[in-house]
């Protein structure tokens, strides 16, 4: 990938109930477990050439949850609902390292891989909540802390990579005439044991058409950086401003180039909010509308979920954000150092930063030409790969679709048609080679040597 | 249910690379990861007005495992794909109580009643073959012994069960007026504790259109029974013979009688293997042909599985079946029982028996008439009341789709078309009321009374 050609790349997060979205008169009510309305979402985003579509997770709800996570599907049965109704589009899910098996873990996304041909993607994840552990028969103490549990995502994922090679590519010989189902030599068992783990293998489904799916990270602290630097092929983060994006963008490239990985094959997502309006007036108009739906409790509690589910009705709404301590560092630390360092250099009260969280302004927001104007400023000038849409309503990503995307594409910086036959192709990345198929080119160059 | 509408009930088991199947030119090569075989399977199913489709599993493989088991689709992603390539029929796939997580498979089920208007199916087994273990973090040692697998599987379903009533059926009232998502009065965290799990819940998903997906039970043990009678709503069984079957069938319905169940609601389910010819002599060649595609080595490794993966090609092929004491007795406890029982009972050689279990001779083997009357026989002398196909080929299932099923249409067997819209309400099963509505309704009445 030359920088001449370097085009970015498009996925769409699939959200049935979102924080205000869930009250907008043109969404069902049952969104957020309604098949038709996500496989409407996903074929929109196919019919924009999208790369891909992204369904999150979290594995613990209480009462102050907001409505999407109260209710919604589990991602690895509704990406492989999905992959029937669409062609080209990537289906990525979020699967926690904390709380599954890695046995388990790679045969579903290896199965969606040969489901969907080769377009399954998973984003790895932590568990950031520490409650999840009342659901896996763990106790609060058991919840991994925040370093440990990056130590046990980064043997997670090297484990399962090593269980989607089992089987070298062409291990199915599958000779009707003599009988043979495979060749033996190209069976391999990992006998993994590690810190954390212990799986023998091999996993008992072929190696799939991508190799190894689609590997995402998406935790931004550093524990989370050095994991994505070490083993992603993408990275979903979280910025702001153009100078945060790029910040972050610059320092992740940095470690993977440190690590010997060639930086241009991890590519950077941050997830934007965009909102498509005719007129700039128009756009605005419809964020203002979005608020209108925002109550300061709902927006109390939402911020609260960050702190370890802190009470923040406690405090008066218009005085100076709390001093709140150390609250949340074990949860999501980079959203919480970011809010609390936000607070303090702009002044903000408890309702402005609370609103600021649950109903961010978006980040590119007027008319079509302006939102693309937006994001190759972000492509361009390094703070960005591709984008994550978080779209604010359906009509909000169908504007985007009809009239942003004709946009990026005349300027030559999104493609027209889908060329490659995989997601990974469709992101410029490379199928990985089996590691023992590797080793077997290299040993007759070193006996031969000998 | 009266007697008189009795009707019988019909699943096909989904099966990519059978033992001889996937050498059949008919069949794709690479039909077992195949999702486009899979689809036509489950649509000519669906085209047959059958129940439901089912898709087995297994945790651990190795290089003598036969064909289908090395590789093969995860059943829940498989399952989830299939529910958009049709509409009415069920969807039942096996997940193992021994290595998986409550709060997952819960969701996951849950999450695919959603997604295909209310044709999720579970079988649960409890994973035979103690080596799964190395797949999951544990030694062999770790492998629960028999009673134990089964006493954690009773304590799983009915915690399951529990998740799945997090929220009443009416919980989300939704009210885009009020901004209201959700009656908190509605729900329930299950703060379950047991012997072997502790789950505090809730789940993270609506109640689905089943309320609970159907529960199949697939051990025929002393304990697998005694399990099935207290929580499934139907079992997945293996007899060779009528009697057999009768007996079976008439254990479980008084187990189940004598745990306070209706009978009638534990529907029990042979696998049957079938061939259907144009006429007797035709159906006797295709199976003739099917067993040319059987070599004695493959029937050894077959049958050694059965006994901890034995290796039974010590000893003389044509001396009587060895003495082999209890291997295989912590497995698959029922079968390996029958196996030792039928060989000494009928004096079979090694070779005999090997080749029994490889390839049984089917129960119903003959035209379209003979293989109606032999279910029709099994079903009205309750033997069963209802079967799971494991047909030899694809062309046999369309025989059996083509020919059996409308003579047993004609004889009022079987349903002429879907009229109900669930997978229970085909099986003739009432959605179970959720637990804390049913207290809600009584409480109103105890209070009169005081």
């Amino acid at each position: 990938m030359t920088k001449s050609n370097r085009q970015l790349k498009i996925g769409l997060e699939l959200v049935g109930a979102g924080v205000t979205q869930w009250r907008f008169p043109q969404i069902p009510v049952d969104a957020s477990t309604n098949v038709g309305y996500y496989t409407g979402l996903a074929q929109l985003a196919e019919k924009g050439k999208l790369d891909f579509v992204f369904v999150a997770d979290g594995l613990h709800i209480n009462e102050k949850s907001i409505p999407h996570f109260l209710n919604r599907f589990e991602p690895l049965t509704i990406l492989s609902a999905l992959a029937g109704a669409t062609k080209h589009i990537g289906l990525t899910g979020t699967v926690s390292t904390s709380y599954s098996e890695p046995f388990t873990i790679a045969r579903q996304f290896a199965s969606l891989d040969h489901i969907s041909g080769g377009r399954a993607g998973w984003n790895v994840v932590t568990s950031p909540l520490e409650k999840s552990a009342l659901n896996f028969n763990k106790t609060i103490e058991d919840h991994p802390d925040h370093p440990k549990r990056y130590r046990i995502a980064a043997e997670y994922v090297e484990l399962v990579r090593g269980l989607w090679d089992s089987w070298e590519d062409d291990a199915f010989v599958r000779n009707k005439e003599t009988g043979q189902y495979f060749d033996p030599d190209k069976l391999h068992t990992l006998h993994h044991k590690g810190e954390f783990f212990s799986v023998q293998g091999p996993l008992n489904i072929a190696r799939s058409r991508q190799g190894h799916p689609i590997i995402f990270q998406a935790g931004s602290s550093d524990a989370g950086r050095g994991l994505a630097a070490a083993t992603a092929d993408a990275i979903f983060t979280s910025s702001q401003t153009l100078g945060d994006a790029q910040a972050f963008y610059s320092d992740v490239k940095e470690r993977a180039a440190a690590l010997g990985r060639d930086a241009d094959k991890l590519l950077v997502f941050p997830g934007v909010s965009v909102i498509v309006g005719d007129t700039e007036a128009a756009a605005e108009q419809e964020y203002e509308h979005t608020l209108s739906y925002i109550s300061i409790e709902n927006a109390l509690d939402y911020l609260g979920r960050f702190f370890d589910h802190h009470d923040f009705s406690q405090y008066p709404l218009d005085d100076l954000f709390p001093e709140i301590g150390d609250l949340g560092k074990n949860s999501f630390q980079s959203v919480t150092d970011r809010i609390k360092r936000q607070a303090k250099e702009q002044n903000l009260t408890l309702r402005q930063a609370a609103l600021r969280v649950i109903a961010p302004r978006p980040h590119f927001i007027g008319t079509a030409e302006q939102v693309a104007d937006g994001l190759q400023q972000w492509f361009e000038e390094r703070g960005a790969d591709g984008f994550i849409l978080q779209p604010r309503t359906y009509e909000s990503f169908e504007s985007f679709v009809e009239k942003v995307v004709p946009i990026l594409q005349q300027r030559g910086l999104f493609r027209e048609d889908y060329v490659e036959d995989t997601f990974r192709g469709n992101l410029g990345l490379e199928k990985p080679e089996n590691r023992y198929s590797a080793k077997r080119l290299q040993k007759p160059a070193v006996q031969l040597q000998a």
